[in-house]
């Protein structure tokens, strides 16, 4: 059967790397007019059995990603961790790509981010970057502002991996020390985080922009564990978190989806980090807005009208099911009601990512019912205290 | 990787049938712990590519029922066409098959369905059911009600098909011989119908139930075009439909989903229709419920907690997409706000369901909404006038 013969025709779009955000790009793509092509690194790669077509390629091969853009309309990604040269000439050689490397640019170079959006007066953390590894210039930053530095690697992390966070500034200087062999090093004074926040922001690629509200997250070791709707945080304060957001969509240039997480403090809201693709963040949006993250990701690259942001209930919450030593019970989840139960298909393994729970209602009853079905799916994050 | 490594142990449920029903079960299935198997009839079939598996078979073959059934813990039904011996057999043997054939049977045999119904006091229009076609009873039918008879074939059709509604007394005596020459000829009274309204009760094979709102439907020449949800009838009406649901699904016995379709006369409720599957009348779950009646139906046939029933909004609509002279323009459909288009992936031919739309809101403009949608897709069928 022709697929020009179906309701609807269909745009090829590909996607570079097959984790679970392809994996639920290809689950929104359903009832979009287009064919979603994945280009994976594994054959168990959590998108490979629901992308109509998945290959396998090196995303930071030029040869692999050139060969799979000329199999599509237009390409996106997965994730960051790309070759952004070979992004840059695939734009330059005619191909739609989105976003481009200069946005991907912000989300890959941690220190580029931070240096390029405070330049332009969005601020986050007091920070400085190290080219390589310096006893001097660590010194003066952690007495300049009186506290161990947080310390990230430029580039290569995420989840929390390459990132730094103690009160020994023995225990800094040397993972200091090791991350300057492979990449700058980027300090930044600690912040005191009143709450988290992100806001989810989706411009086309023919300029036409949308947002998501605010929400609440919590982190755990620098992993998002828990995503709330409505933030419950001072009007005023959420107004800023979104226009410091749509601020960020200009300045990065990010056609689709963009997440900005943001540091409240007692005083102040500050950046904390940028990702120009869909988010842990915006997971609670499959069931909580009318039209989800991921669906209006690829609207945008398409080029479609988006869809509407709105949430459909008065509270959501995600939960992540993040892997213990073994796996829960799904029956007991199934049995927490309204739980949304989201299977990455990923093999168990302890501190991984592998799926994620939504409950939305009218109270925020729906909080503890995320967590109970996580917690029965045997999830080894754990509540607030 | 072993499925036993992933999040979630997989129970393997089989699908009878590979129609746009199975597609959404296996959809709906993504993220629950079981394995999706699909036996279709053709390679083209609607739920090919979403089936976790998907092989060739016939329904009507006691041989593929049977090699089917041995390789999946749970069988049920994308349609009634099914070979009823064959799905008896398999019961007997031990296999898990739900609903039985035993329910089956109410769908696929109308007069057995009408005439055991109303012998247990559920009544619908009058009715008379010929062996064969005979002059004399055909005549007397139609004198004593004073009306020409609506005339259904027992068994085979579908939306419509091998169903007569006329006003010519010498087309509906042609249609019954018709009929007569393959099956049992069931004869009814035309109803002056105020309304239709259908039921979705779902009973696990524990026993467990649970029911969605009543909601009104429309018909065009016997087709579901549009459903909405509230129903926006006398709440006494809407209880008498509810309650009379509830007694089918005792009566029949039907495990999984259970679809009620009833008529509302200007002094009663009577039954119309009763189908032992999930039902285009219940679509509308899809986005419109806490958990849609094709998860519920896994659910029930898996022998899971069932999953909250309630509306997610105050409004939602869902109207079909029937396949006009040719396809219209999905982008346009894209635009409109909140509307989720359902693309069925079949070749377009006039006349034919190819997909539907829903859409959720705070007020009744979902209907307008709904039907511009299905209009941009190209819909063949016509909005109220």
């Amino acid at each position: 059967m022709s697929k020009d013969t179906e309701l609807t025709t269909q745009l090829r779009v590909g996607v570079v790397g097959g984790g679970q955000l392809a994996r639920m790009m290809a689950e929104s793509a359903r009832n979009l007019p287009l064919t979603l092509c994945v280009m994976g690194s594994d054959p168990g790669d959590s998108a490979a059995e629901l992308a109509d077509e998945f290959s396998l390629g090196s995303p930071h091969s030029a040869h692999d990603l050139t060969l799979f853009a000329g199999e599509v309309d237009c390409l996106t990604f997965d994730h960051e961790l790309v070759n952004l040269d070979a992004v840059h000439a695939l734009t330059h050689d005619g191909h739609h790509v989105y976003p481009t490397a200069d946005s991907l640019r912000f989300a890959v170079h941690k220190a580029y981010q931070r240096t390029t959006l405070a330049a332009l007066g969005i601020l986050g953390p007091a920070f400085a970057v190290l080219e390589k590894f310096d006893d001097d210039e660590f010194d003066i930053f952690a007495a300049v502002t009186e506290r161990v530095p947080v310390v990230k690697a430029d580039h290569g992390g995420y989840d929390g991996r390459g990132v730094l966070v103690s009160d020994s500034l023995d225990e800094a200087r040397i993972f200091a020390q090791r991350v300057g062999t492979s990449s700058q090093i980027l300090l930044e004074e600690p912040v005191d985080i009143v709450a988290e926040v992100a806001v989810i922001v989706v411009t086309s690629r023919n300029g036409e922009r949308v947002a998501y509200p605010p929400v609440l997250t919590r982190q755990v070791d620098g992993m998002c564990v828990e995503v709330s709707y409505p933030a419950g945080l001072d009007p005023a304060i959420l107004n800023e978190c979104a226009l410091i957001a749509d601020r960020v969509a200009d300045v990065t240039g990010t056609v689709g989806v963009l997440a900005v997480e943001l540091f409240v403090t007692s005083t102040d809201v500050v950046l904390n980090e940028v990702a120009t693709r869909p988010h842990n963040s915006g997971h609670w949006t499959i069931e909580g807005a009318a039209t989800s993250q991921f669906e209006n990701h690829l609207r945008a690259v398409a080029g479609w009208p988006l869809g509407d942001t709105t949430p459909t209930s008065a509270f959501v919450t995600m939960v992540n099911v993040v892997g213990s030593e073994r796996p829960g019970d799904p029956h007991a989840a199934l049995a927490i009601p309204g739980a949304h139960i989201h299977d990455y298909g990923k093999s168990w393994r302890p501190g991984r990512k592998l799926g994620h729970v939504t409950v939305c209602g009218d109270d925020d009853s729906v909080v503890s019912r995320a967590w109970m079905a996580a917690e029965a799916l045997g999830t080894s994050a754990r509540r607030k205290p």
